[in-house]
């Protein structure tokens, strides 16, 4: 059957297994203080323009937000999401269980309304500062994924304006990018990876969803915050055999021009967007409806009811949600590792 | 000044002061294992008409809600809470530091909205149903106060209906009784006590704000649920001088009939409710615009922003949220200590 | 029946109940922001001889220890405590259910092994300085009991043997003074109050066994450290009606002349340790074997299980622990309230 | 240079790689709902001669522990470990930060002193059923590590007793298989892994440091025990691409026999066992002083200090502890994957 979804269904790109294969038998030290995570750090530091950022390669990405935020967030500090974020739905709790509240913001496809973040951000400050704090949740962190759940992006203004905010409110700004190679090499995509990282205080790079086994690789651009590696072994986040995480960045992030478009981390990221894009286009074509115009590998469409069961019979692909009485939402996702023959094989049968 | 801000502003009604006296130097059990809170806690249950629940005396309510709502939720279960509830914006967190994400739903003056309520549940179990829970936070929980931060009250048929919700859906029902009596006491309220005990699986029954020093009275209905003594220690909410609780709601909850109307609790919370409705008549007869219809001691006016700093200097109010550009909603409180000539006072100079 | 089982059984100095009598009708502001709060914090700060100190005013002892750790403990840090300390035996894990671990030390009579802590960390430091800190909790904070469990006192040498060790590992010196006033006030104790606050960098003053009905003072001495107000609002631990702690502290710390011997607080403090002391010394001369020199106002005695049902008929006292196969360490415990007549009875029937 | 300082320098077993290689354009359902770790659960329940055991597999050691106990634990209870236990020194305090005390147990060469733990228990027991267990915490767990952190292992008789003892008084027995496979392979043993499996409530298998890339299975035998996945996924332990896990673990532990003498995980156990036993007795032949008596891949010596550092040039080991003034005891591990010419080596330099 085909699959398209969700975009880690696959394995690796062959050359991270080649490699893992070709130093199995060397004896690496442990917790990520081994050459190949020193030689990944060196290289995303390169990419992002930072050559004093904090680097960690985490495991996943539910791991990778609890331990940015629980690492910045103290006492009665929140986190702004978009409602839609990851973190506010999709994780479980995960934050709340490390003590801190998700704040949610009015969002639309996925991406904050800036707005409406700016009128609550007001309305608390002119609260507070005469009431005072301590019965409040004080926003502190911004946290958005980029690209969104819906599959889309902010735009370099939209970045500049929320770092303004931030900086007005005293907040820090977080991008959670476990999809930030289907965002940046993006047709639809204006920021660049030193933009996100100068924008952003904290972001992380995300493997699993693009080429990796596994794995998250966090940029701590701002040089007043830190994530202590204390805190990153007492939430069972630190990998023992820490070099898979080296070997699996060094090879994805590794660009002998120093741009971020020569890795191959961003080669593959940029298949899954355009085979997406290629199909989007073929299914508006065939008549198919857009739920949003997502620029990304995240393709969503309004689909009849009636015709699900049969379709679902064919190809395996994500019931977003409910669009209304009778009809749904759906998403198919592509990957670093779909081909056109996959995608031609989808657009036949539909 | 004349001060309205709020209800916690005096000590304790003289027979509980004149009480403690009396026993002072008589030498209690610690902990509540005491007689006065056996006495207590005997009262309730009689008043609640429920032989067997489980009560509890604890200091405060951001206290009391960590302490019952930590004792029902585990792992990725969490709990629904008006957006507008005490324990989403006015207890810095509390919930959430204890691990549980609280979930806002639509509110309207204070209240839930039940069917937005019943609409996201419906979602969420459609959804989850399907692909699991592991990734979501499980509603298992509803929060509501009673009466609410807007002075508003449920009525019998709406607890009813929230009471076939949760269990349509495997919620517990807890009410949230800061201002219980202020509730209960008032001529705009069709619930009585036993019936507020049998639809809520727990409630508490507020003191801090009716009449003594402090202290909160919970009542665990459901035998299903229980709040272990070794939670309330480990969260620092066992008060070492148990009887000091004891006392006061020994005092407050004495009813030589069994009736609730005649406890010293209630005929002092209906002491406030009569001033504020009487405060609230007057105000409207004097022009001023009510922002809500609240039958308890809490009343709600629309004030022009103009008038706002002279009256500032002759009465303590509470700013409650900007109405818009130029008005302000603005909130007086009475409290069981609130005399006829105080309400006057305050009439004479509006 | 006599009891001499703890010292918190009965309820306040009467100076205190009259005044909150006499102000029970007055409007105060919340949350620990009314004039009796600020009057104490100054009384405190005099007496301490330290004007910049920060005074928090919190209910009980065990969510005092929680509030003041977690304000301190961050990541993998940790707290030392005698493994006799009260915050590693009796307060059911408040401090590891904040997420702090409580590092057990080598005890003897209630006070830390010095030697045997500084060898502790000496191996620690040896370790981790090479292999890193991240796989270990690093102890952060040793906490001491002022008095101990045990009634024993630590010396001005033995604070400034510890300061001096906590000022080389990087420790902060915190001490629970949950019976300080028995501690200061005993003739056995070469400390004075403003020492044991230089010496400290946070320590509190107990309310709830020395006058107060419930309470206690948190000095943090340290200008490096504070307590959050939002910190202790989300622990619950924030009193609605605040001025009521300021009200007890302010009538207790009173002094015209600034010295803490001038004190209600100590003065009655004194009574308790001075009936303790001739309590012992009678029982001594009865022939009852001390288990431990305790110069405060607990006393510990070796007794003859044999005895025991019967005493226990006439008497209440604490059953300590176990001394060996026939014999109990039995505790009796004087308080601020304890009488001349209450021990000559006790005497009587020895 | 050679290294000997841990059991986790390599990658995995060559057969695993392979495996992932040939399916890793395949597309696989995510959160480990894929066959393979099906298949890997089925052949685990096998090997342990239960059916009904739930299995999960996570990514690594703390994060097992944490998850594992914190789906145990609740509010004043806490779990009993070794003082030498990894729960209890090694892991930055993970348990404590899920809000869990961990009570230290008199230990001798890295095992519980059954005696002190039978009497720590019974003292506790005593003083609880009087006073109440609620200003405690009520051990809930014994957490054992097989092998132990020192190589040893706890014969099957010890294991009955714990399991008497927990039986006793209500405690769970959990053990820390991290490496497992060496302690079941071993000489030394005289525990079967259904034995294990049927005397432990829950216990894992680890992968990490025998043969896998990395991760661990948990089985939980006892069938009033669950893990939820709600909590995994919260703790950030749910690997997306769990199949990844399932892979490593089907191979490891398929076994046409039936027999888990016969698994890959076994036999590559062996292995290292052999090899480091045969390191011990030509070391011992040579004249070093064993510091404990280890049946299993750990072996420790008594080393001059001043031999140390020319030996360091040469091979890296574990400095494990200081043994006197004068002398360290040092560790050398072995793996699955050490190989004959490699201890050669090691011993022509020794």
């Amino acid at each position: 059957m085909l699959k398209f979804s969700c975009d880690y269904m696959e394995g690796a790109h062959p050359e991270i297994l080649s490699r893992l294969s070709s130093i199995n038998f060397d004896k690496n030290d442990g917790y990520g203080l081994d050459e190949y995570c020193e030689s990944a750090r060196e290289n995303l530091r390169k990419l992002c323009c930072n050559d004093h950022a904090e680097v960690h390669f985490l495991v996943g990405g539910t791991q990778t937000n609890t331990v940015v935020l629980d690492s910045i967030l103290r006492f009665n500090e929140g986190v702004l999401a978009a409602s839609t974020g990851h973190i506010n739905v999709h994780e479980a709790g995960a934050i709340e269980a490390a003590g801190h509240k998700v704040i949610p913001l009015k969002a639309s496809n996925g991406k904050v309304d800036i707005a409406a973040m700016e009128r609550l951000l007001h309305l608390l400050k002119t609260e507070c500062d005469v009431v005072g704090w301590e019965h409040y949740v004080a926003p502190r962190v911004l946290y958005i994924s980029f690209p969104t759940e819906y599959g889309s992006l902010y735009t370099l203004a939209d970045l500049k304006q929320l770092r303004s905010i931030c900086d007005e409110y005293g907040l820090y700004l977080y991008a959670d990018g476990a999809r930030l190679g289907y965002g940046l090499s993006s047709p639809g995509c204006d920021v660049t990876l030193p933009e996100l990282a100068r924008l952003c205080d904290v972001f992380y790079l995300g493997g699993t969803k693009v080429g990796a086994l596994f794995g998250e690789a966090v940029v701590v651009s701002n040089p007043e915050l830190t994530i202590p590696r204390g805190l990153i072994k007492q939430r069972g986040a630190m990998l023992a055999k820490g070099w898979l995480l080296g070997v699996q960045f060094d090879t994805l992030l590794a660009s002998t021009t120093g741009r971020f478009e020569d890795t191959l981390y961003y080669r593959i990221a940029r298949n899954a967007v355009d085979r997406a894009l290629h199909l989007c286009a073929e299914m508006v074509a065939k008549g198919y409806e857009k739920y949003i115009d997502s620029p990304t590998n995240q393709q969503f469409f309004i689909a009849d009811n009636a015709i699900l069961p049969e379709l679902s019979q064919k190809v395996a692909f994500d019931s977003f949600s409910a669009y209304d009485e009778t009809h749904t939402v759906i998403r198919f996702c592509t990957s670093w590792a779909t081909t056109a023959a996959q995608i031609d094989a989808l657009l036949s049968l539909l």
